[in-house]
């Protein structure tokens, strides 16, 4: 399977992956979350050579995660900002640094992500109904109505969907 | 920048990229977590190349993601199962499909996960606090023990202390 036929799969990690297969992506998102948004900012922070920035931005402004705003005519500067679906990857960005945080930081944590309303309250996977931390060993998986046994998910989803 | 300095950026994020920073590996994690172990099997599923294959597990072996237990010796024939560490993205995971199905699922969630103790109760991002799900806006980002400005962080660093 190429990297082109992961949006076909009917599965939203596949799709997401899609979207954000690559390192630095997910550090422009990083980037941009974190109150950046300009080109130069971008690149200095990343190292990124202009090319490899600038391709990468397109591929985030052509999948609606990254829109851009001239903030300058002559000649043309752009701002660089998060969409709403680009503000949404916040939870996953959150659940990287969780695990780089427990398993790659020998110095302790670079950052804290923090509730503002209830500090210092520290953000974690919970449940939405109960409010308690959700462990791999209380998750279930179960079919959703989205689900095909396909390309990519031919193991899986009879498994998911108990008939394996 | 290149991809093998990324371990070394003071951000849980990056380092985290850099360990998953392709689509496979995080879709051979999505195997294995949905209860995938064999060789064929992930190979079947994903339609990937023995190569590809055999180089992403090597890799996610060499992280300490996965590990491999032998089953059969003449030939010799191997298990994959997720490590603690490998077990511990599952909160990525999560949060991936969930923006997966926000933003890409036209014809609903092909999965779903439950908080098998309080179905039907959905796992969103919350505070550990007060356990109210948090969204972009009640988000704050502060500096850890662990941070440091320097290649990768050389302009979140500052605006994260609050110094820019």
């Amino acid at each position: 399977m190429t990297r082109t036929a992961l949006a076909s799969v009917a599965c939203s990690i596949a799709r997401t992956v899609d979207v954000l297969g690559d390192a630095w992506s997910w550090l422009i998102v990083r980037d941009l979350t974190a109150g950046l948004s300009r080109f130069e900012e971008l690149q200095d922070d990343l190292s990124l050579s202009r090319k490899v920035l600038t391709q990468r931005l397109g591929e985030l402004i052509e999948h609606g995660i990254v829109e851009r705003t001239a903030y300058q005519q002559h000649p043309e500067r752009y701002d660089y900002r998060l969409t709403p679906a680009g503000t949404e990857l916040t939870p996953v960005l959150v659940a990287m640094a969780t695990w780089g945080d427990r398993w790659h930081a020998p110095d302790g944590p670079p950052i804290r992500f923090r509730h503002t309303t209830c500090s210092p309250g520290a953000v974690t996977l919970a449940c939405e109904d109960c409010g308690t931390p959700v462990g791999r060993d209380e998750l279930s998986i179960e079919p959703g109505p989205g689900g095909r046994i396909s390309l990519g998910t031919k193991r899986i989803g009879p498994r998911i969907a108990g008939r394996d």
